[in-house]
């Protein structure tokens, strides 16, 4: 283990909304974490091609930098804070820090999930180490739970809201009763959503911090492109309003759990009970709950976006990378990906569940006959049946809606049950199928 | 700092319901654990003179040991970890061991509220640490937080729910509408109250989480035994019924605010609505939400108490302190109270909050109106009054039960108006008063 230096200077690579959000921190901010931590914090570099926002902050010019040449010959800095994003320069620039001999903090969650373990590898043989809380639910100290708090437990599940925009559009759709596209548009304009969406509402950003925390928690490799995603972009107010009066939310949801066989996981939106302790995690926020053998349930919530809260997650990691505690973590720890097996990734599929299901049908005798049929043939035991009047602000003019929640079923049964059920003459409209989640029984 | 050691030798200091669970995970569940870390715990001793708990484990008894000066003596044990409790053997034992150069992992709240300062200047002296997780709210990682996941914030509030025993029973008050004697008794009989409930129901095991918690948020030393204390052993069914009625649940909360002159911090229970972030948290489980400049609202859920989730609080710090980490933040915070200054702790009297008032009154004309006047003349804005029936399972048996809920109105005011008001002919049992607090509002 290394000595601890009483100043270490830090470049930052990236000057956005949280690369800002630190300078500040580490700058205007610096008496705050004078008095609370005895090693001091050099900002060294700023490294960006647009300083705007770091002039915005009233800091040394001198420090602004468009060479990260000039960083990787600068023996003097010890850590590479990387909040460029993307996985085209930030993989590069990450890559020839490590080869430089620099530890790393970053909030880079797409880099991670896709090569994380290349990068660790990388890390590890140049005898670095890599500090990511930031990349998960922002503020939220969820990573150091799984990696400290909870060590001493086999995981068996993880439950998260891990998209804060997207949870800002579920709850605009919830409580204010906003079709998607005017939910999406409100997020946009409060700053909460990019003008290109996609990686949130899609359920990709959620699999990235899936990918991630599902790694750690089980010790084994998660491969990211085999995690089915579903986002929330094709949800129908109706269908969120007609769960509602079942008593149900709907989260978007990313799980992993413990099988015998194997991990599922998967991220997908999800119907919970109002009285799921994940149900009232609202707007913004994040959650994360982890289910382990000794400690049973445990719940972080916070922040899972924004300049200042993902800043505190960046900074607490520059203080975890400047005292070795980072190095420690990396080198004690049975968990880390690089030297991590593959883990068995089973769909959900393969598990049965509840569901809710909408049907648009023909309003005529002996219909639902002929939907309770295909039903039973596949075996799937319908809980109860509810026809709805037309939602004023869906997406469906035609038809009746039928809302319908099964008994625990396959997933599979449901599917072919459903396609069926399409294509009967009496449907007006494809059927839409919605999980309906219970909370994860603790096995202590 | 040291170097990391492969194998790493404890001695467990009481073998009761938290040091069984910590043998268990030691010998039976070792593989867990070593699938997780690569460090391996090795359980050298057990001191203790009852170990019916420890034969029930299928534990080699060679490991059995009354005397704790073979233990001092020993120098392969680096970790000693006191499960004892209380404040005498504990204090004794672990100061002993601290001059044996032992790092010290341990649970007891009482001992480091009340004589944490003298402990850790002793560790301090002697090139050891101590570890606490296990100290505040079981098995959450709420301390790992305060230390190093929060780090870059200065820390505005803490609000807790950390009485597991108080909670169980305020839930049970409140769902099943039973009686707090009834409710007490049926957490007894559940093993969640001990037999002599004192230290738990009237708030001063909260009380010395609160102070432990607070001394690290805020960096300085906070003086437990100016804590002002309130329990819920008082509290009258009617008055958590008539609450539930205005949209209220009663939560025993330890409080601790950042102030322009200081700390307000105290132990009440009190009001907070049915959507603020603690009112869900239910039965056995705690949460301790906390306010920071930069990452605003984070909150950390899960079980407060019992063997296993007590026992993950510490084996987590064995790992800690095992590898260096306790040390590492122990040499380089500055948030540690045998360090820091006193804080100037002020009182909830000096600040502004609503109130619930319940006064048992004569029904007769007039009797309002003097009331009424009370409250103007010390400056308290009246902003409900709802006369209700008398309660069935209520104390008391005679008057007619009049609720007033107030406007932010200062403490010491409503004591005085009240005082005056109890004095009344009209007024038939003395009143009642219970805090309704909003959610801290977050400064970011």
């Amino acid at each position: 283990m290394e000595k601890i230096k009483e100043k270490i200077r830090i470049a930052l690579l990236g000057c956005g909304t949280v690369g800002s959000s630190v300078a500040k921190i580490l700058t205007a901010q610096k008496d705050i974490l004078k008095a609370r931590h005895k090693v001091e914090l050099e900002l060294a570099y700023i490294v960006d091609i647009d300083f705007t926002r770091a002039e915005a902050l009233d800091i040394d010019k001198g420090l602004f930098c468009s060479d990260i040449e000039k960083v990787l010959g600068d023996d003097s800095v010890e850590i590479v804070v990387e909040l460029i994003g993307g996985t085209a320069i930030a993989r590069d620039f990450m890559e020839r820090s490590i080869k430089a001999g620099k530890k790393i903090v970053t909030a880079n969650k797409a880099l991670l999930a896709q090569h994380g373990n290349e990068l660790l590898a990388l890390a590890r043989a140049h005898g670095v180490c890599i500090a990511f809380e930031a990349s998960c639910a922002g503020g939220i100290p969820v990573i150091r739970a799984l990696l400290d708090g909870l060590i001493a437990n086999r995981i068996d599940a993880i439950y998260g809201i891990v998209n804060g925009t997207s949870n800002y559009i579920l709850t605009a759709m919830t409580i204010d009763s906003l079709p998607y596209t005017t939910a999406l548009k409100e997020a946009q304009d409060a700053g909460l959503a990019e003008a290109d969406p996609t990686l949130d509402v899609e359920g990709i950003d959620s699999g990235h911090k899936l990918a991630i925390m599902a790694s750690l928690a089980f010790g084994k490799r998660i491969d990211f492109k085999k995690i089915p995603v579903e986002g929330i972009h094709t949800l129908d107010i109706c269908d969120i309003e007609y769960g509602k009066e079942l008593g149900y939310v709907i989260k978007l949801l990313a799980i992993a759990q413990r099988r015998d066989k194997g991990i599922c996981v998967y991220v997908r939106p999800a119907f919970i009970s109002m009285e799921h302790p994940l149900a009232w995690v609202s707007g913004p926020f994040n959650a994360v709950s982890v289910y382990g053998h000794a400690n049973g349930h445990t719940m972080y919530y916070g922040r899972g976006a924004g300049g200042d809260p993902t800043a505190s997650a960046v900074i607490s990691d520059i203080y975890q990378a400047a005292t070795g505690i980072t190095s420690t973590l990396f080198t004690t720890l049975n968990l880390w990906p690089d030297e991590a097996e593959n883990a068995i990734q089973l769909s959900s599929k393969d598990f049965k569940s509840r569901y809710y299901i909408r049907l648009t049908l023909e309003d005529k005798p002996g219909v639902l006959a002929q939907i309770a049929e295909k039903f039973g043939k596949n075996n799937i035991s319908i809980s109860s049946v509810l026809q709805q009047e037309l939602h004023p602000d869906s997406d469906i003019h035609d038809g009746v809606p039928v809302i319908i929640t099964t008994h625990p079923a396959m997933e599979g049964s449901v599917l072919t049950a459903l396609k069926e059920v399409d294509k009967l003459d009496a449907t007006k409209s494809k059927s839409v199928c919605i999980a309906i989640l219970d909370e994860h029984v603790e096995k202590i």
